[in-house]
Parts: structure tokens; C-alpha cells; sequence
């Protein structure tokens, strides 16, 4: 099988834990790489340089834009926020499977590019539980923590479009499926084209 | 999430062990249930009912046909093979996910019935190697090899049709990696259609 590296894309309302699970998958597996985003807005306190975000002046971001240096790009509350393409096409090549942690707009952007991109949602067992989490972090006021249940309400109407959904229960749990989901997702037909049209036309020579 | 058992149709080319892979399944792990095709063919030595084939005369079959009792059924060679319905039926109703060895023809009219089946073919590493285990089964003429490479020819046009392809080089890691990927396909949004809708209406509450 060619076993072709795959881009990954990982959703999932704020709140479902994506980006421990993210971490979890980079520091427990060697065949991830992450890409880190791109953004205008300034680093917040503790915020590491290449590491949260690579932080660029407006007019930086704007010259990405036009070298068509970035898979995908969206404002947000003034500043600009996009994926790099340089480090994801160089991992890729590596034989790397790239990790995305994005909304569903860029899951979607991102999928028309890479119609091979695997992507996955991680969601709560329940909407209750999904307050609850939202409630105990405590470090927001009543209103942020409605928005964010709102938002999580517009964005459940994409699920759909994702490949696999992954219920964040137990985090152990959820990190040892989502590997394997992304194992199981290089042995997709639909990923498999190059080698199975090679064995096609060798089988056609006994025909 | 609602875990539905699963309709799995294994495919592949004659000698790709597809036989060796679904009994394996069936005796590594318990959670599969194996559907026995009913056939109007006489056994074979050392074959067993209910085991290798329900046997049963053609008026018994075909009285299954009009009663809507079978899942598909084909004609091949003057015999009648098919998938009886009831026992399919009953095993996804206990939880179990069911698995039938099956050819694409018998595969398509399943997903026709049954949206959520996976669909899984088996494949060896290249056509040489199908060659080879052909040859070295010793068992049968040359022109019965030849036809049975030119059968696979004209399978592998439908392979693009299959979820996922597995190559069967090591049998032990075979099994394994079918394993993995019908848990991986309990994953798929496409089958957890009844949980997204509920989180969805659980979270229009919160707009």
C-alpha cells in the first residue's frame, strides 16, 4: 500500500478538550506534526512564539494571502488567523501526518484543497456536559459561557461533514481512538487510489 | 454515542485467505456473529451443515426469494447461493456486529439495503503474489488459475466501491488491522446519525 501521510483536521466545540487531546497525540506518538497557526493579533501572556501562534504584522499576513502561502485564512474579532502552507506540504512530504486544530469554515476551505484530508469532531458525551465543563473552568462570566453554547449550537450543524465523530469521556481513551481512527483512515479506498489502480492494470495483463 | 452493530462484507480475490481471515475474526474476538450463506449446491466432503452452508433443495429457496428471506442471492453454476435474512437480523438486533465473506455483486445489493454496511476488501500485496499463492495451492490445473486471475481482473473494477482495502500479507497483523478498522468504522459520522441529531437538539436549547 503506498500508506500516503495524511493531513488532519480536528474540530470539536470549545470545551470538548480539543487541544490537550492534540498534545496527548504529539507527545505520546511519533508521527504527528503539528502546524501552528499564523496570526495578527499580539501574543497573550505565556504564549510561546512558534508555539501557540507565529505572530505577524497585518501587512505580513497580507503578503501570505497574495503568495497563496496559507491553506486557509479567516478574520475573527479584527485580526487574521490562517495555516501556513509551507510547513504542512514539507511534513507532509516527510511522510508526517499533519495535525489542524480549526473551526469547521477551515475544515471545509482546507478539504477542497486536500480532498484526502481526514476529518474528525470531537464532541462531548452530552450538550449537558458540555456546560458543566464550560462552568467549572469558572475563568469566564456567565455571558462568554453563553456565547460559547451558542456558538458550539451553529457549529453542530457541520458535523456532518466530518469523516469520524470521537466523544471526549475519558481522555486516555480518546487519544488511543483518535490514533487509531487516523490508522484506520490510511487504509480507506478512496486514499488507496494510486495502488489500487496499480493493481488493476497488473491483474489486466491476465485477462 | 449509540454503538449500532455493523454489517461487515468482507470481499477479495480468490486466494487473497479471506476464508483464514474471517474465521480468525470470528475465533480472536466476540463480538462478531458470522453469517452462513444457504446454497442449493450438494455438500462437498467434509463440509458441514449450518457451518460451510445451509444446504436446502431449490424449492426451499426459492420460496425464501418470494418471502423477501434473504438479504441477496445469485445464481452460479446451476446453484442458487444466498444470505438468509433472519439470522442477520437477529445478531445486529443483540448488539453483534454480523460478517459475510461475499463477492462485490452480493456486496452492493447489502449496502442497497443496509446504508451503514462496511464494506472491506482484501487484497494481497501485488498481482504477482496472487500469482504465487495461486500456484503454490497446488490443488488445481492451470487453466483453473488463469481463471481464477481473470475473475480478479474483473473484480478489481469494483474495488473503489469498498470503504477500506486490506492487504493480507501477515496474517496476524491482517486480523488485527481488520479488527481496528470495523471499530474505527463504529466512528463514522455517517453511522452516529441518531447521536449528532440528538446533541444538536440538545444544544438548539442554548441558542
Amino acid at each position: 500500500m503506498e500508506d500516503k501521510s495524511i493531513l488532519i483536521v480536528i474540530s470539536g466545540f470549545s470545551g470538548a478538550g480539543k487541544g490537550t487531546l492534540v498534545k496527548r497525540l504529539i507527545s505520546d506518538y511519533d508521527n504527528y506534526a503539528l502546524s501552528v497557526s499564523m496570526t495578527t493579533r499580539a501574543p497573550r501572556p505565556g504564549e510561546v512564539e512558534g508555539k501557540d501562534y507565529f505572530y505577524v504584522t497585518k501587512e505580513a499576513f497580507e503578503e501570505r494571502i497574495r503568495d497563496n502561502g496559507l491553506i486557509e485564512y479567516a478574520q475573527y474579532v479584527g485580526n487574521y488567523y490562517g495555516t501556513p502552507r509551507d510547513y504542512v506540504e514539507e511534513q507532509l512530504a516527510k511522510g508526517r501526518d499533519v495535525i489542524l486544530e480549526i473551526e469547521i469554515q477551515g475544515a471545509l476551505k482546507i478539504r477542497e484543497q486536500y480532498k484526502d484530508a481526514l476529518l474528525l469532531f470531537v464532541m462531548p458525551p452530552s450538550a449537558a456536559e458540555l456546560k458543566n465543563r464550560l462552568l467549572k473552568r469558572a475563568t469566564e462570566t456567565e455571558e462568554a459561557i453563553r456565547n460559547r453554547l451558542r456558538r458550539a449550537a451553529e457549529e453542530s450543524e457541520g458535523i456532518d461533514e466530518y469523516e469520524y465523530i470521537v466523544i471526549n469521556d475519558d481522555l486516555d481513551a480518546c487519544v488511543r481512538e483518535l490514533h487509531s481512527l487516523i490508522r484506520a483512515a490510511h487504509y480507506a479506498a478512496k486514499r488507496n487510489e494510486g495502488f489500487i489502480s496499480r493493481i488493476k492494470s497488473e491483474l489486466e495483463t491476465y485477462r
